[in-house]
């Protein structure tokens, strides 16, 4: 056997790790995001168009788990995600290179995300793909980076919660 | 290493009865679907709606696995579905807790179904969330309790097949 | 524990070549397609409506490596991809039997296409049922077989680039 099971061991904890992510957000629990995230973190939604010419522009940029938490807060005091209710749908979680001990390792997804709003039929926000760094901390992987790219270059202006 | 393997491989497990479980469904095997669960087993489809508000309205409710035969073979008899193609999508698989050879394991799962019918566009027929009590029969995993809780507080009218 | 976990490690490997794949895709890495099937391979996608008459019309069909490898370069040749973006989402990944060192290893996955075109919303190109043989060469997962059937009876007639 050739399989580097430790590999596909760290994979299935990546995978759990997203998915404990995504339900924190679609359950509408703002406050547990930055926990999801170190200190030295960066956030950051962008579009494909933007990322391709080097344009420096963000729907949302933090940096640091501190500027996280200060988004996180204002999300809270807002009202409207009360009746919202999003879902995020994962594909292609993969491990690309680097060490979730030392400087990181670099993660990679396809993600959409759905939302329901009152009476109105589900209909998708976005599609688009993460570019992740993960690291280990305190015996729990956390993110170090999430860049989110979206498909769409048009970006659609009700994406004021987080991916 | 950390990384406690057997609960991984035990969540590859999961996802492989999820993988299986969609699979009849989408073939239109509906026959097959009672298989999945064990005799005292719960199947609800609500909306969340209902359930935060603690509403009893289900769009589907069948207690036990001789109730889910009743119905299977309801749907059975129908030619409806012949001309429709469903297609199940999961995200964020996660074992939650629990003892699969005790009381049960819980399980959650994000879905999409999709539906295509004759000549129209395929479109979306629901988003949600599954919470899943899963147990080990005769070395099989199946399902105790299946919690489908759609996103959108209306109910698709075509939603007749079984999530 | 009853767990067959060599069956599991490979699912895990085989969920880490279709994720390969489908970013290859989406990143329009078009000329890195032929490089995930063996010489001796089979390309096609068709509908279920065609599969279930056992008609033997196509939308695409590729008998062999030499064959895929033309279409990617007519297809590397236009230039329509260039502001098109697409998104492949994945679910239900599973090994269904044989073996990936043997004749082939017959897997089988669900799959949504979407695409994203200039400022456009993204919108749902297909939805559908992968059945694929995979075998293993030179230590890599490749594709023997990617027989890709689409829900809907219609063909899409932006659905250019491969699944």
């Amino acid at each position: 056997m050739t399989i580097p099971s430790d590999r596909y061991l760290l994979a299935a904890e990546v995978e759990y790790l997203y998915a404990h992510y995504c339900e924190a957000l679609d359950e509408g629990r703002i406050d547990h995001w930055p926990s999801f995230f170190v200190d030295a973190s960066l956030y950051r939604i962008t579009t494909r168009d933007n990322l391709e010419r080097d344009m420096p522009l963000s729907l949302v940029l933090c940096k640091g788990q501190a500027m996280i938490r200060d988004r996180a807060l204002a999300l809270q005091k807002t009202v409207m995600y009360r009746n919202r209710c999003q879902r995020r749908m994962l594909s292609g979680i993969r491990v690309v290179d680097g060490d979730v001990d030392g400087e990181g390792m670099k993660t990679r997804a396809s993600f959409l995300v759905y939302e329901s709003v009152g009476d109105e039929p589900t209909r998708l926000l976005a599609s688009g793909c993460a570019h992740d760094v993960v690291v280990r901390q305190a015996g729990a992987l956390k993110f170090k980076q999430r860049l989110l790219v979206i498909d769409a270059s048009v970006m659609p202006d009700s994406l004021v919660f987080p991916i």
